[in-house]
């Protein structure tokens, strides 16, 4: 049988949000639909936080709620506070997505709390999403270095997975979220997360190519047993509070790997990269996946 | 002990063959004085090919003479025929590397003739190195997939190794010229090339990052114990007889990756991200390599 992989795109929230260019929200619902065109079938569509400080998810409500709904399509938002999940289950998300940054200045920068308090109020969101029957992830941001405070150590990674595993997510995510992972660190640290989450909680992994290591990575993932990969259409991507935390991985370039590679992902790479053109026309700038403009091999 | 990795520099050949600002005769010394300053070992200085077919070589004669000599520093120069073996070895080069094309399409293309007339042509120019005391490499382009022809079958690469390993050069290397390999690929191919060179010939690869598989297949090399990898500063590169063949894996982006994964290979990260900086100003142009912009890890 062939191996298969899940690809959870993330172009509409991590993809956007860093865009200086607000997209109009009938653009967000767009980039949405040609994800689902093109084979998508888990999304993180949008984040319920607070417009002031990501003007571009200003409109989470509003989109959220005019998606095309199907069955065997899960639409997840990220969630930071209560507010947040009050507005994600209002719009009648299916999955939540909570951050907790491994390190504490880029924590407190990114959602105004420590690591230690991030992961108290995710084990709070997470009880209440279970309540409300949504299923829940918990991403540790920062999980292979930090823009602020350098390395991040084998010793605080295992706290803050443990701390995370304790507050009992459907899903945990390690995220690489300024791109300085390599394929020895991914392996090793997957296999820390598996080793305290257990056979019964998913992996899942988020990865940027800031430094042209991505793809590599997720190869290493595979390796490891890790499935499921949040990649980017076009590879847009950055948080804002991190500094030149540039793209996510794209995800035509994960689909052109995985293509050869045998591996199944579900997704048509033209289809995308028809979406990575029309991505780059609405946001007035190229983004830097390789595959619009290399093209497939075969041509087809 | 720490695993190590010889990687060739070949901005001075291959990354400039392709651009269309010629660079002077100074600035194509500098770059190489620039690469030895930063560790490089073996540096692919030039090709003594017809200046009408590649007008940016046209100085290699001048190039070649002009350069500083060190013990343990080696110069190799790419040669297609008689003419070219014979300015090679006026200029003194340390080593030559042959090239022949997987398939005939783009062995025409490249050098006039078919696979079998280049490797014919590979045995009788390889003797006459030996003869002089220069090491030999032949090196299989297309190795990987063809810009004309499409798929390279595996049948038609073990053809193809099978006759240049009888020409007998000093090592074999693969060249994934137009960026079409996927780390899967690389494993079964170099394994392939193992098995017909045998034990004694050291294999060496060649890789371009037009589909962002670059860096990934540098891991699989790595993987199936071959540790002597092409790279070019700022991953300038490609062919100038095959559409669409853009950068070279950037040997900045190599060093990055080794360097976190604790392979040794002797370069100097910022050594090697400040001549991407004076050659994209050379150039006139952005290099497609990720560490001189995003930097480091941690920032040092």
């Amino acid at each position: 049988m062939k191996q298969t992989v899940e690809i959870l795109e993330v172009s509409p929230r991590d993809g956007l949000q860093n865009e200086k260019t607000i997209l109009t929200t009938e653009d967000k619902i767009e980039l949405v639909e040609r994800a689902v065109r093109s084979g998508a079938r888990r999304i993180e569509v949008t984040s319920f936080v607070n417009p002031a400080r990501v003007p571009q998810m200003a409109d989470a409500d509003d989109v959220m709620s005019a998606l095309p709904r199907q069955p065997g399509l899960r639409y997840a938002g990220l969630v930071m506070n209560r507010r947040g999940l009050e507005r994600a289950l209002a719009g009648r998300v299916d999955e939540i997505d909570v951050v907790v940054v491994a390190t504490d200045t880029f924590c407190r920068r990114n959602q105004g709390m420590s690591t230690v308090e991030a992961c108290d109020m995710a084990a709070a969101l997470v009880a209440d999403a279970r309540s409300a029957g949504v299923f829940t992830t918990i991403t540790v941001g920062a999980s292979f270095g930090c823009p602020f405070e350098g390395e991040v150590s084998i010793e605080r990674l295992r706290e803050v997975v443990q701390r995370v595993v304790d507050a009992g997510p459907d899903e945990l995510a390690l995220a690489d979220t300024i791109g300085v992972a390599v394929p020895t660190d991914v392996k090793q640290r997957l296999e820390i997360a598996r080793e305290i989450a257990g056979p019964d909680i998913p992996l899942r992994l988020h990865l940027h190519d800031t430094r042209h290591t991505g793809v590599a990575n997720a190869v290493a993932a595979l390796e490891v047993g890790v499935t499921t990969l949040d990649a980017s259409i076009g590879g847009a991507g950055g948080c804002p509070f991190a500094p030149k935390a540039t793209g996510n991985v794209a995800t035509e370039d994960l689909v052109y790997l995985f293509d050869r590679m045998g591996v199944r992902t579900g997704l048509d790479l033209e289809s995308v990269t028809d979406t990575v053109a029309w991505l780059e026309e609405r946001l007035a700038k190229t983004l830097p996946g390789a595959l619009a403009r290399a093209g497939g091999f075969p041509a087809s």
